[in-house]
């Protein structure tokens, strides 16, 4: 092997393997690319001992090894959950990680970030709907499911997906006219998605459909008034219902089973999240899954990288659908067999 | 007013307010003591502007602010509600919270307790069942549900009275022939005591009982198989049964379900810890509820007051009992409006 004269750069590798310096960037941050221009870049890193991260890291200012992690609560299953997962791949790679449940308090939020932005942590992950967080550039920062502005990269689960398959699975189980549940906060988020992607399941697989969408702070009695509204003749006029997540979900079975609709005989229900009652047994619900170990490590990644040339701005991670004994598997045409 | 020519010290105080040192210093740690000691004693500090903690803070080390909790995980609903709770008490007292999801791992623990050692964190919460964790002498630790040794506070709730409560509810709603379930750590501990409680409440109350005792790792099968022993010509010989946690009183329910015992009608079921679906909906189950934001007052309070000169080696907080469906609160013949 030929003797190098000074460090390989980034560009050295995209000479050598013959790809597009983004293309380096890309692999070198764990991101997508094509099998065989991975398999050339990373060649092309054996080949000349490119050090990943060996300039940045000299360069760096005294480091921390600790992350903040800024998060409504951990009482909710799941920001616990995320929460958790977060922490253990900080762990893993021995940082240490502040926790910081906001409780949506908007104060708390900044101080943390002032602490980034004064090298008292090395960066932030943050799930947060502060409006008015105020984020200077270069700020290490990754975002979870809101878009906090350029040069920040946001992590979720590929929402719309997520709710396109909630529509497909209800058609797939036979459901002819379906409703779709939300509440949430009105400013732009990921989770939002879930809408658009469901409206396109239904408008590809024929299903009628209605919606109900309230904002945070909107009263859950409005969903049960939506419902009654909807039973004719003691039947409801849905044989199936999206709900925006698993919480909701539960609510809107418990409200139907006080309205004598059987579920999942009468109406089928998925949810959204992939909760698990106690954190480990059954799912609460037939649920479109979030893919949070793979959130987690994608956060730590994004914000551990210090060599990034391409930031990603949004990074949206496959979800999966479980089944939870609200929807009815053998019912429809085809027989998934799932779980 | 007096002006003191050196600061005033907690004899000081003890002499003005006209009561023993260790009176003095319960209240300026919290504890609980008559309420005319409190008020001479708080009289006293007024009087003679004694600022707790002065010195104590001027020959401490450089402080971080900083305290590590060390908990299994945030994923099971009373452990992610506990490290909410702490999280809120520290944040309100501006320090920061180090999180280490231990998932048991004892390396972890120990690592993060030599941490405190070096005055990396101004100290350690934790809930461990790791039996080999070296703590020395002088380390700031408080510990939740087991006692790590001589001057290591210990925070817990008053299981026996919780256990003896559990007893008492099932035999106000009517029940005669009980049952005690039982799955955890065979290391001493607080939760335990449980079982010494409920089998007191039983024996003072007249109720005939069984225990059904496993250790961590043995099958929740051997439950299934208890029940189903004591099942005959369709009928539980147990009219109540009181689970050491929620989490195991929800696989019951549903093991008695699958068995077609009705519960309550059939079975009433009691659990311990006050878990509700989704940490803010209803509860599980009828249950012993732990008061966890006390608890976490108490932790942090214990762990960051600084000029404790009797260390309180375990205290107990009340518990309370609440419906949640699964018991026949109008079958007795006492009629109790809890809730």
């Amino acid at each position: 092997m030929k003797k190098e004269s000074s460090a390989p750069t980034m560009k050295d590798v995209a000479r050598e393997a013959g790809v597009a310096l983004g293309t380096v960037s890309k692999v070198v941050n764990g991101l997508p690319v094509g099998d065989s221009y991975k398999v050339r870049v990373e060649d092309a890193i054996q080949k000349l001992n490119y050090q990943v991260n060996s300039y940045a890291q000299g360069l760096k200012a005294s480091k921390t090894y600790t992350i903040a992690l800024l998060i409504p609560n951990t009482v909710e299953p799941f920001f616990s959950a995320l929460a958790y997962h977060i922490n253990t791949a900080l762990l893993k790679r021995k940082y240490r990680m502040l926790l910081c449940s906001t409780d949506f308090d908007s104060a708390q939020e900044q101080e943390y970030v002032t602490m980034a932005q004064q090298n008292k942590v090395d960066g932030i992950i943050g799930l947060t709907y502060n409006p008015n967080l105020v984020i200077e550039e270069n700020t290490p920062f990754v975002a979870i499911d809101r878009s906090m502005g350029a040069n920040i990269p946001c992590v979720a689960s590929d929402n719309f997906a997520g709710g396109q398959l909630a529509a497909e699975k209800l058609a797939d189980f036979g459901c002819k006219h379906v409703a779709f549940l939300r509440i949430g906060s009105s400013l732009t988020n990921e989770p939002n998605k879930r809408k658009a992607g469901f409206e396109n399941g239904c408008l590809s697989r024929g299903l009628s459909y209605e919606m109900k969408i309230l904002n945070d702070g909107e009263p859950y009695e409005e969903f049960e008034r939506f419902l009654v509204e909807h039973i004719h003749d003691g039947k409801l006029s849905f044989d199936g219902i999206f709900c925006v997540t698993d919480s909701l979900a539960f609510s809107v079975i418990q409200t139907l089973k006080r309205l004598n609709q059987r579920v999942p005989e009468d109406v089928q229900v998925i949810g959204f999240d992939g909760t698990r009652f106690f954190g480990n047994k059954d799912y609460v619900c037939s649920t479109i899954v979030q893919p949070l170990p793979e959130i987690a490590e994608m956060c730590v990644e994004l914000l551990l990288r210090e060599n990034v040339t391409a930031i990603p701005q949004l990074v949206c991670l496959p979800v999966t659908y479980a089944y939870g004994g609200t929807t009815s598997e053998k019912r429809g045409s085809q027989n998934y067999a799932e779980e």
